[in-house]
């Protein structure tokens, strides 16, 4: 058995080297990769990606995780063997269904089509990517079509990053939660909108960057195993254990796009950082879900760095970067400015209370397009329709329309957006039961101490990898399942008292 | 035939998507790479390396190499298709010699030995690298023993880097060279050293990168194709003909540093650069040895940009981006700074009528170690003694002693220098035919104008790629084998007219 288990990782190790790989070179192609390169590139990753579905899909790996059952069935359920053993099948029954030549097709695909879209969102030019993006949904189709039974077109896409979740669980959820967004976001925004003028003023990028450099360091993400560079749009990329990198942009003309997205990845990469490095090379050093991610994400950025306590700490520091900008603004203005809600068009840019109205459009959109009742070529005119809806606004291009998510444009259409709002829930429930754990939280951050909210994150969450689901691991967390309630707790505690609702 | 061709291709251009990968991993690693993930890296880098060999070894193309063998035939020598079939026959004959977990093996020891380098060097502590550089040394000779029959061990080593050089052949060539070197560098040593203390004063980094960035741009480096990075030790690499990339170093106290290693490398790229893009993805894509690699580097450093002409067009504009430093410092003056004659110790800053003593003495070393007649616990004395009787100085540590090159760190010992002094050579023969082609070269070189070099140099080197052999290329160029004396001219000329000698 223990030659067996090792075999079994030797060969997982080697798909993790090749996946490690496609990776490094997906960072490159958006950080630093001239654009001569771009057909190439997307070859390369398309072979890499076949080669590594190839060797992860082997017969061989079936049939030792065949001959590990009764060893796995031995042992406690949260073992580390067991859990790696049950893991890799469960991702193995996955990809086996899925043709390698197709894996690669679609990886080929996702290059090209990410490069137009970096060419036609500054170029406000939705018809250049049209046709890339009518392939994405078709190839969407057909891979949603290799797990045939589903309940919902969608459902084996969601499977993929929110496994365990539904089309149907997600809109039940989506639903609790939109009746009390609806009433929250128009309380508020009855009232006078706060003044934000002052974070449009002219920040210099060097500063901007040094300064949610230092924050991150100081939460405790690990620069010797990580780094940040600057990318079209901000993302979370690992190449191991020991190198969990981030990426931001700037807007000099706007304080919080950097920022926030520094804080958000940091976010994503402490979880990636936090995992057990005995999981190193195996599919258990990975995080659990998309959801249980962007917890992480959502709960550095939000939770803690948009709260009153963060900035009573940090804001003289900003002021003294700022003086010229910020000197004369109050901490309470600043506070009011960096969680302004309003009726916008920018879902990185959406304030708490408003952002998972612009998740549920976009869940609404793919799920008609996967549906067929939309065709790609009537996709801006929907989105801008559901925009006037929901939010009672119309983006005055597509650039800040449709064109402004990366994920649809970067091969796969379905799944890609419900683990946002699902994490904004679980952060809120996680909080509260660190919170239980340790009351003194807040006062720590008003300190700008987070040790112990990331150690305790980092040894209920982080630390397990993916040996749980998302589900598993919210019941061994909190007792329970997901729940919406301590998120919107949060929501109408913070928002209540800055608008005194 | 045509069934069989296309396929081959298709395995070629798996490995070479492989190989590629392996690049990129390789160049991150000496980039950005957070140390954290140096682990990893290595084991990545060894993973790949390792499925390309095996790809590439595979019986299949050895059997489709049989296949074709008539067709090839069948065709004019120099034909794509057949060069193709040649070239990849004689890389499959070396290739399938080597285990592919021997392969693996070297780049993982590979990469860890360059990691503790980067540690080492800095800290002057060659003991930190003594167990690692024992170990290349095996692996070296190990390599070597792969290729049984040869008459001196290093002679395989030499043969991966420059197909059809011997130990003997290169000795023969060095013992020509050396016989005209010495007594010109007794001469213009015997004379007053050249002032080139302007080249010491604070040059700050940013204007240093521009200028270098301006000239290779001129050059006709294509930054479409391509881009620059700062690292321990400038190389050249490339991830496809469409990305072609360059790194530097800079030292903010001595302008030459990053200068003249940007316009090096730049050679090299522009080399790969004019590669024909139909042969993109097979062992055609890629310059044919060593030496005729560093003739294109070397002449595009040294015979171009550190030349007369050179320096009366840029020299204006260098005085221009740093007024107080070369404001009062005439062209003459610089112009003989740049090209100062002397006694030193870095290799790659030292100048041209000395440099190829710097590599005679490492390509000396690596006989003896490969011999067993050198102890690596005694390189640094052999280091030491050979400066003294060659050079006449000694280095003050380490750093600057036998640490100072990458090469041997870098998981090979065995043919990596003698291609440098090829280079040399290689550039004034094949310069002096340029010039026979175009007499109007050094007036245009005057004015800033590299076209019509570039264009020769594109036309009869770099299309090429790998079509043929550096002996062959050399008899198709100048119609006669590699001679020594066009550099010699080139040099005697020179350094006649800057010591009136």
């Amino acid at each position: 058995m223990e030659a067996k288990l090792q075999e079994l990782k030797n060969r997982l190790m080697e798909v993790d080297d090749l996946n490690n790989a496609v990776a490094l070179l997906s960072w490159d192609q958006t950080t630093y990769m001239p654009p001569g390169g771009a057909t190439a590139r997307g070859r390369q990753m398309a072979t890499l990606q076949r080669i590594g579905h190839e060797k992860f899909t082997d017969a061989a790996i079936g049939k030792l995780l065949d001959d590990l059952r009764p060893y796995e069935e031995s042992l406690p359920y949260d073992s580390d063997d067991a859990s790696l053993i049950r893991v890799t099948r469960r991702a193995y029954e996955k990809l086996i269904r899925l043709p390698s030549d197709f894996v690669a097709e679609m990886s080929n695909h996702a290059a090209l089509s990410y490069q137009v879209w970096t060419e036609a969102r500054p170029a406000n030019d939705f018809n250049k990517v049209l046709s890339h993006l009518e392939r994405t949904l078709d190839m969407s189709r057909k891979m949603a079509d290799y797990f045939p039974g589903y309940s919902h077109i969608a459902d084996p896409l969601i499977d993929f990053s929110d496994d365990g979740m539904k089309a149907e669980s997600v809109r039940e959820v989506f639903g609790q939660l939109r009746q009390q967004l609806v009433p929250l976001v128009r309380a508020i925004t009855a009232q006078e909108p706060a003044d934000s003028s002052c974070l449009s003023l002219h920040y210099p990028e060097n500063q901007q960057l040094d300064f949610g450099l230092e924050v991150i360091k100081q939460y405790g993400y690990d620069f010797n195993r990580g780094r940040q560079d600057k990318t079209h749009h901000p993302f979370m990329t690992k190449f191991s254990l020991g190198d969990v990198r981030i990426t931001t942009r700037v807007n000099e003309h706007d304080l919080g796009d950097a920022l926030f997205s520094t804080l958000h990845e940091a976010g994503h990469g402490m979880y990636e950082q936090g995992i057990n490095m005995a999981y190193e090379g195996t599919p258990l050093a990975g995080g659990t879900s998309a959801g249980v991610h962007e917890s992480q994400s959502r709960l550095w950025e939000n939770i803690v760095g948009r709260s009153r306590g963060f900035w009573e700490y940090y804001y003289p520091r900003l002021q003294s970067i700022f003086p010229e900008q910020l000197g004369k603004v109050s901490l309470d203005k600043f506070y009011r400015a960096i969680n302004k809600v309003q009726r916008s068009l920018i879902r990185v840019d959406a304030d708490e209370v408003t952002y998972n109205l612009h998740v549920m459009i976009r869940f609404d959109l793919e799920l008609e397009l996967l549906e067929g009742k939309l065709e790609i070529r009537d996709l801006p005119e929907a989105w801008d329709e559901r925009y006037e809806t929901d939010l009672g606004i119309h983006a005055p291009d597509n650039r800040d329309g449709v064109l402004q998510d990366v994920h649809w444009y970067g091969g796969l259409i379905g799944g890609a957006f419900q683990g946002y709002t699902l994490g904004n829930i679980l952060s809120g429930l996680y909080y509260a039961q660190a919170l239980k754990a340790h009351p003194e939280i807040p006062s720590e951050i008003g300190q700008g101490k987070f040790d112990t909210l990331h150690t305790w994150m980092r040894d209920n969450i982080y630390t397990h990898g993916s040996k749980f689901t998302a589900d598993e691991l919210t019941e061994k967390v909190t007792g329970g399942p997901l729940r919406i309630e301590p998120y919107i707790d949060y929501l109408k505690t913070k928002y209540g008292e800055l608008y005194s609702l």
